[in-house]
């Protein structure tokens, strides 16, 4: 018999929203990974040839590219920082809805984006948002945050930051506004390009995330 | 009146152990810092010129290193692995010990490190770890990861991985065994170099952070 399947998820914001759709797909976890005290990594599934593993979400990506997990669910935020040529998002799975977005103080006076050639921005994702302003003509230098962006215009670190916004919540309390949309963003499935040419049932994964969209 | 100052800590591991220094330091965070559900990230200080951000440990770095910052407190693995120039670390606190290790799994029957020239590692550490082996003459591949190092070994990522190891028990739940210590690692008090030659209360926090070792 051949190997279980790693099927990754990412903690956190996107986790309860996919946990139904993945369950509609017929991936189940056991009991235990919904306990909060559980400080496990990997867990069985109802289908014993999978498995589940729990990582952060750039780590999803990581792992699927690499084939140390066969499928899994991240956001397109993850997928287009990484933009790595083994990792292919089939589905768009209509969850974890955000956008990335470009914000600064409110009241700023900042010249307006389409007047600059070089900005600096503070952001968890370097590589996606050079990319972005590059199309522009804009050079952006960027400061790799892991969190805390929004603190970076009120200590100097950069005036404009480009992160994740939901409600704007955040942003609004850290007296900052969105300028521009990046990219929306929503979960998708991810596949390790190569498991899905060799393994029917990664293909087969696909086709059941697919079939309840 | 100049700006406050901005003293960076880390969130997680460090925390607990660094607020009795900070206090014997004079930095003593407003009540509302020990709040559990207080999602801000800058707090005031009994101090009122000084005010506290608590961030990721690679952030306090990184705001540190570029000014936003002007003092912080964070592990020497965080240090080396960014190996900033502007950033200075001129008191080891002698808490947060534990060391930044080579792991694989038990029995793994690998070459021992003496007798190859090339590995492949998942690290949350790829520069420090890079640096590491270059000066052994072995070329080390760096898989990054942010969390779950533990994971890869087994879901075939790579075979060997480097991690902070505290008690070893996280290593020993995954089947994995330490084989060489990188470096013992301890949390450091870290200035901007530009901010300790410009600012007198920059030097006088480092003289009070000595002061009480």
């Amino acid at each position: 018999m051949s190997q279980a399947l790693t099927f990754a998820v990412p903690k956190g914001r996107i986790l309860d929203e996919a946990l139904p759709v993945m369950a509609r797909a017929g991936v189940v976890p056991e009991a235990g990974f919904h306990d909060k005290d559980n400080r496990a990594l990997s867990f069985a599934c109802e289908n014993a040839d999978m498995r589940i593993i729990r990582v952060r979400a750039f780590d999803v990506a990581t792992f699927v590219a690499h084939g140390a997990a066969q499928a899994g669910i991240v956001g397109s935020d993850v997928v287009e920082e990484f933009d790595y040529p083994e990792l292919y998002a089939p589905v768009d799975l209509d969850i974890g809805h955000c956008r990335l977005s470009v914000a600064e103080p409110r009241d700023s006076g900042l010249e307006p984006l389409g007047k600059i050639s070089h900005l600096r921005i503070a952001t968890k994702y370097p590589s996606l948002t050079r990319r972005y302003f590059e199309r522009q003509g804009i050079q952006a230098e960027c400061v790799k945050l892991n969190g805390a962006m929004e603190l970076a215009p009120s200590l100097g670190l950069s005036q404009r930051i480009v992160d994740l916004v939901s409600t704007g919540r955040t942003l609004a309390e850290n007296g900052l506004v969105e300028t521009t949309v990046l990219m929306p963003v929503s979960a998708r499935l991810i596949v390790n390009r190569a498991a899905m040419k060799t393994d029917p049932r990664v293909a087969a994964l696909v086709e059941a995330f697919r079939g309840q969209g």
